[in-house]
């Protein structure tokens, strides 16, 4: 029986929204979600859990309160547990995240960008 | 102050051995590790743990029991734990793989093939 991998730009294709992870994966309790990026996110962290970052398409930018890490398609970083971050995309990018299942974009700030959780595609 | 993310393709060419897992970033206690596959590896199982393959270069089937997976880069693909499987690249492929830490290549079926864990670049 043939099984189909997931085919990350297929995927990618089939939504068009930023700011709204996708989840395509799980690994355990862990999830691998796709997600569009179009300017500046909000200021938050994750108090509970490290939150990987790896960039398919684009550029980003991950703001920290004590530096800047540019990332281009192919690089990955690690946002490390409690560490205040702000995505910042400002020609757009695609990007998976790597993390728990559960954790919510926002992390602890809240607010409008806040996004529906747990959303297969 | 500018840190510096992970550059997948720049680490890939730090190494040259085959069936060889470097870690290049950890997430929590999991690890993502590349390798560079080439020709059939051996038959065996993660019994505590899935196991995702990701492709960045080249083509992957991964063989179950019951059936078989075709990888082209730019696909994954997660193993369940417990789920015997012998990935196969037979024109070469780069790999990214994400497990926890401690996960040994050859699960329980050991051999020659076995690697060395936890290897950093």
């Amino acid at each position: 029986m043939s099984r189909k991998p997931v085919n990350i730009r297929d995927k990618l294709a089939l939504f068009h929204d930023h700011w709204s992870p996708r989840v395509v994966a799980e690994m355990n309790d862990y999830q691998f979600k796709l997600v569009k990026l179009q300017g500046a996110f909000v200021w938050h962290d994750h108090p509970d859990t490290d939150e990987c970052f790896l960039v398919i398409d684009g550029a980003l930018r991950i703001e920290l309160r004590d530096g800047t890490v540019e990332l281009q398609a192919g690089e990955m970083y690690v946002v490390p547990k409690g560490v205040e971050h702000r995505p910042v995309a400002e020609t757009g990018a695609h990007v998976m995240l790597i993390e728990p299942r559960g954790v919510v974009n926002t992390g602890e700030a809240g607010g409008a960008l806040t996004a529906e959780n747990d959303i297969w595609i």
